[in-house]
């Protein structure tokens, strides 16, 4: 059996043991044999996924108590953690808040790339790669700092405000968890919230 | 005479009473016969510009105590105001910090339609325009609040941290008025400090 998150960029694989991913844009879900059961959140690839034969999660999981159009991503995964900040750092940054069990509402913020991308078709003089080393207790002195800063800096202080436990996950919270020190790193946590999933659904 | 502030998306005009804006795409400077003083921070209009017969006001500043690559509007703008936060909200939204005549440091976040555009290109689902009536005391509920309050928040978050006097300017600086509720308004800062390089030069 095998747990698989699609998103926009890739296709994000859990066996039990390792987890792996594949690019969404070549990838073809038929080349699999085992058993999967999946989350989509790519409406380019709705009718691939629909046509493979994978176990869609999604079908299975109730919004009541989320709103209508919310990334099954970022059910999941608050159904996964069950209290505190969730900050899934992917193609999208993603921040969802629960208390309790309870959905409390969140918010989305470009990834990496996307940010990068953003400055880089304001102005040549913005097309730089992010510097992962800077401190945020200073204000920028360079142009790759400042949109560095201005990428790191608002994330970070509205993350604080909340003043919540922090959760990171998302194929690069690896480059955001030097900014949140007190953060807990869980790469799984998805796969921790399909897992749930399909024992309360009893699909396996 | 006329002043001209030269960005990536408009030329704005100062005639001394009024101020408009010209379309950077498609205006042709030689089209004005007053004299003209101008600063430019579009890579793609510099040679038009140095073909104008306009004066490059760019020539006529230190850039001592700032450093080297950053937008002479964000200079120009630090020194007419002298003191606190300015926050620029144009194309880029450009954030800069100064005490008592002093740079202090900046950071750049993209602008209103630069990252509405950068969520349109992660996802469909994500293509909104924002929704600017939101409450940023409650996390979002809905995609387009979702959006709305990842562009906002994080930003307004930021700027509260440093708690500095803001001063707000810029073409879209209007839209971001509500959100900075004690911040200054000066849609003309950057004329004033135009003025100013003129009077210390002695250029007119």
């Amino acid at each position: 059996m095998l747990l698989c998150d699609v998103g926009n960029t890739s296709y994000h694989f859990f066996d039990g043991v390792r987890d792996y991913r594949a690019a969404a844009a070549s990838f073809d879900p038929a080349q699999i044999d085992e058993q999967v059961f999946y989350i989509n959140v790519n409406p380019k690839l709705e009718a691939i996924l629909a046509a493979s034969g994978w176990v869609d999660l999604g079908l299975h999981v109730s919004k009541q108590g989320y709103y209508e159009t919310i990334g099954i991503d970022r059910l999941v995964a608050c159904e996964a953690a069950g209290d505190g900040l969730i900050v899934d750092v992917g193609s999208a940054i993603t921040v969802d808040l629960m208390e309790q069990g309870c959905y409390k509402g969140g918010f989305i913020y470009p990834g990496i790339e996307a940010m990068r991308r953003a400055y880089a078709q304001l102005s040549s003089r913005l097309d730089y790669a992010f510097n992962f080393d800077i401190d945020l207790d200073k204000m920028a002195f360079n142009s790759q700092d400042a949109v560095s800063y201005g990428f790191l800096a608002p994330l970070c202080a509205e993350v604080a405000r909340h003043d919540a436990r922090v959760i990171l996950t998302g194929g690069d919270a690896h480059r955001l968890l030097p900014y949140f020190k007190t953060a807990q790193h869980d790469p799984l946590l998805i796969f921790k919230g399909m897992q749930k999933i399909i024992n309360e659904a009893a699909l396996c």
